[in-house]
């Protein structure tokens, strides 16, 4: 049936004590293991598998891979045939790569990012359990975020070169890994160029999304909460905790979703996201942002142009 | 790709102009058109096909048939061939048995309850566009629900006789039709007996739900809202307009959804549900509610049976 | 100035430990101190005075005295004048009678309930402080709720013969105490019965509450919460803990106000209420609900008489 | 017993089609009468009284008066008394002289602003009646705000000079007015300097604020919301409306309302604002906000300095 979800974000971090504060009692994530390399895997609470994201150690921030995670382990196969079909060199990682993870299908996208997709992480639970669940656990610290939902990748785009790697992701992403296109922005004469796209496999309205930007990079990562008033509450802990708000809490046009941008403190960008929005369809029209509405797209409130929202990122 | 979502419901009112009145001021459908035979057809204004919701008029309330929307024509020859494979008889609608729609399978669940399958209705688009869009159009009337989300069907059962088809019908939905179950009730000595069943094709936690009972019947057709405060204003209109509550709001155990249920002019349940509540996956572990806990399962704040929930339906 | 607002209410709790369990684990109050009586003292984060609550052991459930506070000391002076003049005897008591409170004038209510007023109790602070403080402090437990916002007495009320001392208790509060008159219920021919009053000194719907009953006794005690979200967290906290809820959330139409009813497990009504409403002026004209409509003032929602909400009490 | 809350604000609009579009479909009020001078009154669906709001054609933006009632007309001699004892010159100006009201008391506050006071106005009710009424009407415009909250005075202040108009508005406020000061902002060595100051009449967070500007001037006007939600709802209603939105949702450290700023077609700053925050109570100790967390106080979630937000206004 091939992907799933979005699996695990592996994140490089200058400085662990700093990161692991900021991932534990910002975004209430729990911290899960940690390997002999000084990598630390942390969860939140309404995820079942073991972990959902990778701090590493690094001298600068960044994205080092995202990781989707598909249906059976025969996927991986499938996908790998098409994913070469597609023209994208693959690598094979042996099972334990990544501790508690499956094998694992590497390669990278046109944008240079790096994916893996795998079919087994260890199970641990969410922590309301299986039996007669309360919605939610007691304890819950920070924002108290349910799940890693997508992340934003900035990919290198000069029109001018002819370079479109939003629109050579995107083709990608549908015709290799079978993703559907929920909304996209078209700049230049004509609406011609794709300067980003949202997709999904799942029913949300994006579980990866992309935008062109002058190098390819991470734009943010992005954790589910259930609702607007829940993201005032994030917004409060950020405040308590002298968190660096991006943007306070908005509404997305593209979407609808409400939101806060803020950063790790390595200037990793996350963002607390909440709501369905809507019922992301294949049959449901792609969405499509011109280039004169683009900011009510992505700020729908004030429509101001942020330059610094599309031009900051690691 | 098989099933995308419920597509409409067929209910049978008793007073078309106070059915009408219900449907478009509390709910907030729109009435977009009417056939010879006096059915009269709506939308929610989220939905971008031509209806969600059809009324026809009748001496006794209740369900008609269900139908879900498939994502190819060719969907519908491949689960032909799996309906009947499983041992069901199917029928073939033409294209136009039911207005702006194309050809439909038709056959009946384990439990009796008509259901079809089709693959094409007239595209009208939602309220808001596709370019641009704001996130919720201008002069929403009553509740203003987002889409028609799922239905719930009591099934017959009586384990003494050997009846239980709420089993029947999960297992159908589950080898037919390829949906995945989320939730269930289990009851009777060593929790043997799956006495509700939830089910989904989407991310969200159910498409369609199955609650055992003595007879065969509809409990409740359900409309997505945004969010806990929409829940709550959905109820300050329906005391505005008079309508029947079946139970004030409150959240369910199961699905974790925020929701009301109230009735229709004619008696058939309704619900406005509210919230995501968890995302739904293939691999997320089935939750289970023991028959102690039945209760909080279905309304998790109190955990008080409400016999008249469980025994009045259509 | 005069009153002030409600300082606490004294109530007796036939067990303790589980009184205990439930004014800290799920309305979130903190324990402040118990004197050789074994009367122990509560207050809530968001209060400054030294305790709102004062939990008496005893073998029956229900409300020993409500107290209000004052502005000043000569205020008590002037009060006793008021109150003496209009036909109601009071007693004075000495300072300490009450720990951490200053002297205390006490009186009974036409009702017969017994209240006390004073003009200093010790100040500790909220939790969040007076300098630069936070909107709301970490570590909430349970609720969380604000303040003890005001009480509602059963009063008792027989027409036929000639008594309603709710019409008493409200001409007392207006005429002695400075109220002044919110929201009624009027009952009987032509409704002249008086059978509900609401009565505020702030700018808030209501600071005490009197509502007729073939017994004077204490309807419910009510403690206040920020929005209809916070009513959802309260009804999960209380579903969490199983605290016996009588009616799960709704609003009132009186008052506008988001609610819950549940009970200590003495079997003393609680109330956790949320909003402003609207902003009670001496000016506003008195909301007026008749006989025909009394329970959708009660429970706006669903209008439905629930005779267990005004027939039990403690 | 004096002042009981803001009753009017009279702004001048350079383009009046273009302030009503403003006030009647953002804001939601109605237009109630125009005089013969081309002012426009105007009213919010929960208030009383005739109009809170006058809109004065002119070649430049700005606030010409504020009004306050109080609760008797006799209340107009005892605070004329005082007033002019304080050495504030009072003029009384005749009923009738504004339209639908009584006599005014018009004088100047230290900071050079113009207020009046007066104890009646035309009552024409509600949008949701006295009787059994509904807690919103239906057909409500855009925000749909409740009521005029408070408004925020820009104060000259030149500390060199010796020169704080918000010292001296607030002293005159709490001596000759008797408001009560609920929170301050302290600047300069030792925290001397009292730049910013909100008071209250009401037992809610402010009926007034001053805050130390260059020159005396207005800095926004504040409508009433009931929640969280109801601002995200306004700031959608903006975006629709193209509304120039100055500060997107957040959370204020002072009063702890949630708010959105934006600006009239004129430039006259708005603010709807929502929740009572807590409850003001002349017992509450004074929140003081200090120097170096003072953007804290404007904006908790971020604490970034704004200047335009204490720069601009009108």
């Amino acid at each position: 049936m091939g992907v799933l979800r979005i699996g695990h974000a592996n994140l490089r971090v200058m400085d662990m004590a700093e990161a692991l504060k900021h991932y534990e009692n910002v975004l209430g994530m729990k911290r899960v293991m940690e390997d002999k390399n000084g990598n630390v895997y942390l969860k939140c609470w309404d995820e079942w598998d073991k972990f959902s994201l990778i701090l590493s150690p690094s001298d600068q921030a960044g994205l080092n891979h995202v990781a989707y995670k598909v249906e059976k382990d025969a996927d991986l196969d499938d996908l790998k045939a098409k994913i070469e079909a597609y023209g994208v060199k693959t690598t094979e990682l042996a099972e334990g790569t990544l501790p508690s993870t499956g094998r694992m299908l590497q390669f990278n996208l046109p944008s240079g990012h790096e994916m893996r997709l795998y079919a087994m992480k260890e199970y641990v639970g969410t922590e309301v359990g299986t039996t007669n669940p309360d919605p939610w656990p007691d304890n819950i610290k920070g924002a108290g975020v349910h799940w890693l939902d997508h992340c934003l990748l900035m990919c290198e785009m000069n029109p001018e070169a002819g370079i479109n790697t939003v629109a050579d992701n995107t083709k990608f992403m549908i015709e290799a890994l079978d993703f559907f296109l929920t909304e996209q922005v078209t700049v230049g004469p004509g609406g011609a160029i794709q300067a980003a796209a949202w997709l999904s496999r799942t029913t949300t309205p994006h579980d990866i999304a992309f935008v062109g930007g002058p190098r390819s990079g991470l734009h943010h990562i992005a954790f589910f909460l259930d609702s607007w008033h829940d993201i005032l509450k994030s917004a409060d802990v950020m405040a308590k905790n002298k968190t660096k708000i991006d943007v306070a809490p908005t509404r997305h046009g593209i979407t609808r979703g409400e939101t806060i941008y803020f950063f790790d403190p390595s200037g990793n960008r996350n963002e607390t996201f909440a709501g369905l929005g809507y019922l992301a369809q294949r049959d449901r029209p792609v969405t499509t942002w011109t280039e004169d509405k683009l900011w009510n797209g992505i700020f729908y409130h004030t429509g101001d142009a942020v330059p610094s929202f599309t031009d900051v990122y690691t």
